[in-house]
């Protein structure tokens, strides 16, 4: 999950120092700093480099504002033509700052703590690119349905986007690399299977092959009783659970080597007191013995206070 | 499901007979005749009752509202005073006419067809009664780990109400009660079992007490991998799977004698065409030999064309 944020206020002063969202992930300085914020204040044991999944649609020729309140907006993208007119040759120089920013951040992090770079997976891509906006991502299920050549053409472009996109962050220098697939759960299991496994195996049989020896995370968001499915996928790592998993049952579907990673409740983090350590401890003992990364299950909320995330830290370092 | 609706011209027209959506669902005749037009049109095996169920807060003396283009509307209740003030009293004065309906729709349908009641499960509402409206309900999330008391007396109250409400409608003539939990996603592992669970299982309790013949549904949308706990709790005899759900898993992990309900995309039966087919027999095959009720994973969309929906029925008749 992204660990910088509103909620830190020396992130709300490093943000006023660009024009907007889109520039401060552009600007590698900044974006670097906002990628260590969190590391030096709470000593994780890994950054996740400061950027957005939308950044790669903007790499390959989508107008895309981040309007304050609404989020992400792009005109929406429904014409073959369109998909043909993504352009993975614009990607080196569109993509070079944040290169920079991998590097830069790299050479700052402590050698104890691991980076990880991160994409969103082809169908949340998709959903953002169809619709334009986020919501309840109609027009790209009724895509899907109404058009599937034109659907499949589109995930096959960012898959093969998602590859490039990927492997230069590993050559730039980062040591793990996370596909979030937030909007997994909008589809049911044969469309799953086809629009969330399928470029999900690619990727991860291209990095594999590539990187042996880098970590490769997913995180099917809602996949519900999809992720036993998912968590099977050769070269997958680790997989993310999202708040509602229970881990006790997710343990018991997915592969003994695989990680699990997560999953406490923003909220629970945001309210802090006893009902934070008794959930943090709850999701420890689930996956006890089981290899695990603690994370939350969603993003931090802007209203946390940072004094609950050290309370957390000291928490699940004491476990 | 709402089988009744938008996507109906019939629907359109009575509608326009009404002056707003809640004095449709109050006014005998007309909630009677909406919900037999769906049974008339594709000879349904059961008909659900065409209601609300954000009926029962306003019978408690919530006002309520729907609003064109943004659902229901109700005043945010925050506060220990209102939730004491929630009236069970009002109820059999308030709830009169939907009663009316139920014994109107028995005394019309045929007697192959069962009459299914319904209410929201007390997180659900409690979801629209402290948010105020839809949406990611941050504000009953944060009362849930501020103010649990709060929020532990509200659902007691609904619980409460919700078992006297649907003893009413079974006493009326409703032939089978489900309830929804259309919200039960949004909770981590402990708070689903506190908040989710534990109600439903006092609601199925008392009912199955009363009714021990009545078939008892639950849908707990987007519970995920909590689906085989709640799906192991005692008195229930349906689940819902929502459209994330895989049947093939769903069917492994709860009791093999749970009826299970549900799961198509409602966006494949808005396409149509040769999908629906292929997905439609996906879910019958994933559940031949268990005890299945066809239906949708989510509500009939209102752009959905009513021939598909017969074309469906055709379809599964014939599987």
């Amino acid at each position: 999950m992204r660990q910088a944020g509103r909620y830190l206020p020396e992130y709300q002063a490093l943000r006023a120092r660009a024009e907007d969202f889109l520039a401060l992930c552009m600007t590698p300085d900044l974006a670097a700093e906002v990628t260590l914020q969190p590391v030096h204040r709470f000593g994780f044991d890994a950054a996740i480099l400061f950027s957005d999944i939308l950044i790669l649609p903007w790499a390959l020729g989508r107008p895309l504002s981040f309007v304050e309140g609404q989020g992400p907006v792009m005109p929406p993208l429904r014409k073959a033509e369109e998909v043909a007119a993504l352009d993975l040759a614009r990607m080196p120089e569109a993509m070079a700052p944040v290169l920079e920013t991998i590097r830069i951040v790299r050479a700052t992090l402590p050698a104890s703590a691991t980076l990880i770079g991160f994409g969103g997976a082809p169908f949340t891509l998709a959903c953002y690119l169809v619709d334009g906006t986020g919501g309840a991502f109609l027009a790209t299920r009724r895509a899907i349905r109404e058009d599937p050549s034109f659907f499949t053409a589109l995930i096959e472009r960012l898959t093969d986007a998602t590859i490039a996109w990927l492997t230069a962050q590993a050559e730039a220098g980062a040591e793990a690399l996370m596909l979030f697939d937030s909007w997994a759960g909008l589809l049911p299991p044969l469309l799953f299977r086809q629009f969330v496994m399928a470029p999900t195996a690619r990727i991860l049989a291209a990095l594999k092959r590539r990187f042996p020896r880098v970590p490769l995370m997913g995180f099917p968001r809602l996949a519900g009783l999809m992720l036993p499915a998912y968590a099977a996928l050769p070269g997958l790592d680790a997989v993310g659970l999202d708040t509602t998993s229970d881990p006790v049952l997710a343990r018991s579907l997915v592969p003994n080597e695989l990680t699990l990673q997560g999953n406490l409740d923003p909220l629970a983090l945001l309210a802090g007191g006893p009902a934070l350590a008794e959930e943090a401890g709850a999701i420890a003992s689930a996956l006890r013995g089981h290899p695990h990364i603690f994370n939350l299950g969603h993003g931090v909320l802007p209203e946390t206070p940072p004094a609950h995330v050290a309370n957390l830290v000291s928490l699940v370092r004491g476990l």
